[in-house]
């Protein structure tokens, strides 16, 4: 070992041991995993390709398949965040020059349109105003007039907190030979989803809202027919990390070395989904319906109103009016520092406008609503 | 919520809470994280944006820069595995057309060439045989003819267990214009790397392996000059989760909301780089130095021969051929069976040649040497 050159300390922080917060948090994301599941990732590590981790990884896809309500072969964990399984589709689906229609209703939208743009796609978009849905006659008409070769709607659109109905539109989009893309980043675990009846051809998630995991494992899932155009392609897939052709052969049988996976998470990840497939898939759905209905009750006892239309609110996350005169992010400070509470702020068009709450995954209980509205009826001005 | 779907029970796996053999990771990677960064990933979450998130990342950054002895400001983790951040070096610099030359003597050389060709780059290779390294005239010769934009080499081949020497190449490539780019994967922590002093301008590694940690959160740095070239790019970086000039918004004072962070991991990387820290990086090094040497010899009291000459042998990943008549896999799969031992095989053109032993982070100790060699002597074949 050759070592001429003397070292520089100035970089050279002397820390203790880790001690944060033990924070409540009902914001946007990420929610407090189950205890269970960090327990999951304080064990020992296997090797990427250790044959008891092999085991591990088909449990997960089969379980990600539960909760997607799918019998897509290729469901498996991305080895980022939702973002990046978010990307994941886009740079599998997205030939340069594809045509990309993308609803744009919130701050989801826009990010898709941003990255299907940076893999070439001649993106169209239809919009509405933050916290609205598109109809089924809204989305013909826009099939009609850009026949795109992907269609992207986000789910449940975290920026809103509201529902896009997807009942009948992969009916639609086969009538135009089109293939449809969701973003279920906040409904995963949480709201209703049924890919295959839909007639989903790609989806993506995160671990770290319904699924009550910690983040940086992130669900993706393609169906066959979205699976034929990536085996078409004329040119590869421009983004090595998250390329299914290669993917595709570590969590297939073939077990090829792609990456080393982040095998603590995945640990989570099993854990977490097999809580869910242990409580029951509609179970789960109606636990996290029947505590967001308290907390809209709570809500609006306190004299709060919410900005999305009942029918398309999303149950695991609601955007509260911030009411005139109030100070939005002081409120929501005086949660953090004052009570351990997280909550979220607006984004875009909904920015000082609205809270951002979320119940999902183990924090949707009816206790996380009654630390809230203790808590908010301390900070909120006296009326 | 309405639901008139019935829900498909065929992938609802029933299982036990998860465990796992206790494995000794002797491989390439992972290597097994320090009992404390399992635990300290084992803490309840906070925000992505939350003041002590922050202050944390802030942490990591200065402690990154420690150990890569650097004090390039914009020196994060990206929220993915060590390919990641590979691919993040790629992205951010290599625009459409530019000339990016690679060296290649193994596995991750290949890597590259696959990964800048995606980006569009007119790539150029020297190759060598897998073990050697390639010499500063070599270096000054290629740089002559190609006159790359960037040049990639990797310091530490974990394909091969070669350390490629990195004085007076910065030099060479600040005389032809050219930013130099450099694999630390298998080298961070474990092995002495001095960027700042070397002229290195783009780095990239992973967290579990010299730095002890769980894998998802890996370290990336850019130089000034590479930064530079960023700013000037006339198109977007083509990747919209590793574009370091959103991610540069959210590391450094805007603080702009980018992608959820896999929290938890942050903790463990924390706690990784405190240790190191507290260790000093000279001991460290040292450390794996000494280990490492200790393990040579006991291989070669055993009558195993090495494949890379001494010299350019890496202190954290030892490449040992595997004896005539001897089935090497075999022998890996007794040792993970009967032993609990990981070891890795051959990659590409050292497939079924040799086994790649690591000693890495918290591994490299001479109690993973002793239970290697011993358990050696039980599976090979009496002379």
């Amino acid at each position: 070992m050759t070592q001429t050159i003397s070292i520089n300390d100035s970089q050279r922080l002397q820390l203790q041991p880790l001690e944060v917060p033990n924070r409540l948090l009902l914001g946007p994301g990420p929610s407090n995993a189950h205890p269970a599941v960090l327990q999951a990732m304080n064990t020992s590590p296997l090797g990427h390709l250790d044959p008891a981790f092999l085991a591990l990884m088909d449990e997960i896809q089969s379980l990600l398949r539960y909760v997607w309500q799918t019998e897509n072969p290729l469901t498996i964990a991305v080895s980022g965040t939702g973002s990046a399984a978010m990307e994941a589709t886009i740079a599998n689906a997205v030939e340069p020059g594809d045509v990309v229609l993308i609803g744009v209703a919130g701050y989801f939208g826009n990010r898709l349109v941003d990255m299907a743009g940076r893999y070439g796609a001649d993106v169209r978009t239809i919009t509405k105003p933050w916290g609205q849905v598109f109809s089924l006659a809204e989305l013909r008409t826009a099939l009609e007039t850009h026949r795109p070769a992907i269609l992207a709607l986000v789910h449940a659109e975290t920026s809103t907190g509201a529902r896009q109905p997807l009942e009948g539109v992969g009916e639609l989009c086969r009538e135009f030979g089109t293939l449809l893309l969701i973003d279920t980043v906040t409904s995963l675990g949480g709201v209703p989803i049924f890919l295959d009846a839909w007639g989903v051809d790609l989806a993506y998630s995160c671990s770290q809202k319904g699924l009550g995991c910690s983040p940086g494992a992130s669900p993706f899932t393609m169906s066959p027919r979205a699976m034929e155009k990536l085996q078409k392609r004329s040119t590869k897939v421009a983004n090595w990390y998250l390329d299914m052709n290669l993917l595709a052969k570590y969590w297939g049988s073939e077990r090829v070395y792609h990456h080393t996976a982040p095998i603590n998470l995945y640990y989570g990840l099993r854990e977490a989904l097999r809580l869910i497939a242990e409580e029951g898939l509609a179970n789960c759905w109606q636990r996290h319906q029947k505590n967001v209905e308290y907390l809209w009750q709570r809500l609006e006892e306190i004299g709060l109103s919410l900005h999305v239309e009942k029918e398309y609110r999303l149950p695991t996350l609601t955007t509260v009016r911030i009411p005139a005169g109030v100070d939005g992010k002081a409120i929501a400070r005086q949660l953090l520092i004052e009570h351990n509470i997280e909550v979220g702020g607006g984004l875009g068009e909904l920015a000082g406008q609205v809270w951002r709450v979320g119940l999902m995954g183990y924090n949707s209980r009816p206790e996380s609503v009654d630390r809230l509205i203790e808590a908010l009826e301390q900070v909120l001005p006296k009326q």
